[in-house]
């Protein structure tokens, strides 16, 4: 059995972390499986999807992490290609991944207490974003 | 057909590396399944589940890139919410991701040779820790 | 209902990036599931599957954060083990992640129009190499 839902919404772009974890929650219990996988596909390629604790320390420590280590002042091949100057969007995104998948177990996906599903946009720009979410199961 | 096992064990933290590889093949055996997927979910904001070669080497370099990339001598905006000091244990969590998936075909999953499923416990200190094991096939 | 290829190819080793996505299209075609899940896995410990947006620049952009962020001229303990120089792509892979999975709808892979499903083979010379594609669902 499967059943999928997309969400739809828009970021600042810059950094900008969405909490996915309640609308995931409402696509499993919607989709009437109790036991299966999910997963949480964002579309595009600056975006990541990944788990933190959604609490606003972290909101600040990610951004500043990925900016320590794949700078946005710096000149990457990739801005030569299309000179839309978001390289290091499409390096972080590679880098931490655009999909996340977990079990399903009692009509719930399996995670921490203090663990959110949130949608990363590296993107120097405000976008409209799409995530496709798959549950699959019995 | 799904089926499901919860693997529970206690770390060191600090970084601690434990080799989930045995149990899962496991898992996947009791299930009857023969093709289909394995989802390896840790459950947590300050833990990843990833494949290295499990030997006495990479068991320190992979906490020694850890510590390079994200080091734990730093101020986290993580660490003025909570005051427990292990912002840098959720950044590496969120960078490395907390679940691995792969294929499952003649009722093992799908791994090289030199390939083991890790757990890496990032926190500050020992913790009881568990990961949920979902195969889903035919 | 599952259906399982296996993609073979050689690569030239030293960051090489293969283009898996046209063979992930083609692999959840011949399989006539409609709606679940695939799972891309490369097999191996110095590999890595994720996506990019492949084009020249990027092309370049990727091997060099790697690079810049697990060096290859550093002796890493991995190398004391078995003396092939080797750990920093074995640091790589276990950092990006060896597998992809994402939602499978229309019968085709859910990705964005700039959003390519690319192997990274790190390792420090050519290697033959196998991805295991696992489609499930209905």
């Amino acid at each position: 059995m499967t059943h999928s839902d997309m969400i739809e919404f828009k970021t600042k772009g810059d950094g900008d972390i969405v909490d996915l974890t309640d609308k995931v929650r409402s696509a499993v219990e919607k989709s009437g499986i109790s036991s299966g996988i999910v997963s949480v596909c964002g579309i595009g390629s600056t975006v990541a999807v990944t788990t933190i604790e959604y609490e606003p320390g972290l909101q600040k420590d990610v951004p500043a992490l990925m900016e320590k280590l794949i700078p946005s002042n710096v000149t990457y091949q990739h801005d030569a290609t299309w000179g839309d100057g978001n390289g290091y969007a499409h390096l972080r995104s590679a880098l931490v991944g655009t999909t996340f998948t977990t079990a399903v177990e009692s009509k719930a996906p399996v995670l921490g207490t203090w663990q959110q599903i949130v949608f990363l946009d590296f993107d120097n720009r405000s976008r409209q974003r799409r995530v496709f979410v798959q549950v699959i199961g019995e």
